[in-house]
């Protein structure tokens, strides 16, 4: 018998139908013998429909009562969750964030979560009880509501695995796992038995949306095991994402992430001087602009190249935050490309195996796809190419790694 | 400086247009130095909504579960209500009942207040905030959120006026007042300035659907100064209820109630027998039907004749069960009338004054109005007749007591 958590998601909960067989798939694993806490999202639909309350009164609402109004939507799915198990015979009790003590910082709209206080929940278990909990928010010291910011179920649910010294964190989603690469882009993408935290996190920080971040950070920093399933299917396995187990043989590359979002400003000739990379780069970061690569060449008439690369959306503005650093520093030249996309291969294997940088290079090299900018990182190798080639360079990657092939 | 709670209901908080009109009116009444405290019931419309995806799972939901779900509509209001007084400039903050321990006991979906803590609240309105507070919720000993079960922000607002001593309580509706009898069956029916709590409850109980029974019993019991006013108009000064003032100047009646849908049930020639009175009507409240008047009078053969009236709803059941009892306990015949009417008339001035009943009875009869039965208390007089005849018993007892008279 094993403390399972699981969390579904908005999709997961997004009508009264998928509610109820929500509830059946929960009764399914406590007829296993499981104990089991559930943590949900609002339904899909309804936290959008409540911002737009909120947005009609005021265009940036007040944080503290957005959280007390945003936190209504789970509060709604953990009560329909607890009926529909109910009817089915199952006692259930449901809880808010508030009731169940997750204790967080005071930051409204993201906040952090601190501690969770479990005797409730285990005394509900200890009873038989399957446990339901709201995801997303929480109380901060002085009893307000907070809210964990956007994906926060996610974390919520690890944070009560955590908690609880849970046996295992299923996350339900719409995909029935992490693949090695977006199967709409290469048919052949295979569902990964399992992966690492590293590579999770390189994956989804890159473009691959099935979990959020910080949860699986959190994740990595207790030791929760992670399951990635569908909520629509009922054989899979899913993807187990926990920490290195040296025993496997350990494939050299676990996936392919792409990112279609990005874009890409350079500025040349800068004269070369110390903290020249903080006066390009803070006017950026002044205006809430997020960067993601950033590349410095070293040119030979002691100026500088600097390239980095923005999200899509806020190219026109970097380009012109760019256009004035340039005039201040007496930079050459101010360039952009917002055709571009990052292609990455990521896989713990790397730190044990030489060569993996050069038969990325060569593969592209051999489809004829030039590549912009490389970037590196212990389990992680990024490239820059034109967009055109996105498509063909992530399906010649995936066949020259083997990822097509049954592991 | 006075403290002032404030209720406003669905239709007064149904949009947010709405929302942001009682904005308004709440800082009037702060401008002019109040502190205030508001209590907020759940957008019109939102309840049903919640209720029925609720039903499209459990036909009956279960209790705890049901009022962790409706206790999300009044939380959408306070938040959207303190965003639209922040966008204003006035600082305020927004509490669910679990929040500022509105202590309940444990009868979900129609719980009772037992205690309020009003630290938290004093807190607030010492540092010059609104405090906005969700109605109709509260929650029990171990934390789990009760409903207090329909209309139940009235008595949220009233008991929060008891608890912080708040020198009125402010109930905005959509009318501005309590009227005489219904404007739509008199027009001449004026608004009466002032009523005492007895009479509000005779009133409230016989149709008058201004306030909820529970709250006047409760201002009533702890002396709250109630006052009933329209949040659709800013001019009127509605309605006080509060304890007899005996240095008004008594009217003899304050008002004219009716109700349309009563029916009656009679049970002639029961052999009269202690405990008759149990036996006939037992299986009626076994049923879960409620009686409002019951009439017995003895013949002349030592049999009894038994009538009562019932929600016109449970008519047919009542007659049914009736019939059964009759067989049982030898009596004669059972009749029916599903066509009758209560009208009644209301006044503390009855109890020092004689020839009130006398009065009503003369001018019924003028008007050729038949009496089928009648009922009294100590500050009301109630009479059933055929339905065709309510407009023309209401306007001519309105009439005859002077009500259309300027106060």
């Amino acid at each position: 018998m094993s403390l399972i958590v699981q969390k579904y998601g908005g999709t997961s909960v997004g009508t009264v139908e998928r509610i109820e067989s929500v509830a059946d798939k929960v009764i399914g694993w406590r007829q296993k013998g499981h104990d089991i806490v559930v943590v949900v999202s609002a339904m899909s639909g309804e936290t959008n429909r409540l911002v737009e309350m909120a947005k009609a009164i005021q265009e940036q609402p007040v944080p503290r009562e957005l959280d007390v109004l945003l936190a209504t939507g789970e509060q709604i799915t953990i009560a329909l969750l607890s009926m529909a198990l109910e009817k089915r015979g199952c006692t259930a009790r449901s809880y808010t964030g508030h009731q169940v003590h997750i204790r967080t910082d005071s930051v409204h709209n993201k906040a952090r979560i601190v501690d969770i206080d479990d005797k409730r929940i285990r005394k509900d278990l200890d009873k038989g009880r399957v446990v339901v909990v709201a995801g997303f928010q929480g109380m901060d010291e002085e009893g307000n509501i907070t809210t964990l910011g956007r994906g926060g179920s996610d974390t919520s649910a690890v944070a009560l695995a955590a908690a609880l010294k849970a046996d295992e964190c299923q996350i339900y989603t719409d995909v029935d796992g992490v693949y090695t690469t977006d199967p709409r882009v290469v048919p052949e993408a295979r569902r990964l038995d399992h992966i690492t935290y590293e590579e999770m996190l390189e994956m989804a920080s890159l473009g691959a949306k099935v979990l959020q971040i910080r949860s699986v950070e959190f994740a990595s920093k207790y030791g929760v095991r992670l399951r990635v399933l569908s909520s629509f299917e009922d054989t899979a396995t899913g993807t187990l994402i926990s920490a290195e187990e040296t025993e496997m043989e350990q494939a050299l590359i676990s996936g392919i992430a792409f990112n279609r979002d990005e874009a890409k400003v350079t500025i040349l000739g800068v004269p070369d001087q110390p903290g020249v990379a903080h006066k390009i780069l803070g006017p950026i970061a002044d205006n809430n602009i997020e960067l993601d690569m950033i590349i410095q060449n070293v040119a030979e008439d002691s100026t500088t190249d600097f390239t980095f690369t923005v999200h899509r959306n806020d190219f026109d503005k970097s380009l012109a935050i760019m256009k004035e650093t340039a005039n201040k520093l007496g930079a050459r030249e101010v360039t952009g490309d917002s055709k571009i996309v990052k292609v990455s291969i990521v896989g713990v294997g790397m730190r044990s195996h030489a060569g993996i940088a050069s038969t990325m290079f060569e593969t592209l090299a051999k489809e004829g796809v030039n590549i912009r900018m490389i970037s590196t990182s212990e389990i992680k190798i990024s490239v820059v190419v034109d967009e055109k080639y996105l498509e063909l360079s992530v399906r010649a990657l995936h066949e020259a790694f083997g990822l097509d092939q049954l592991a």
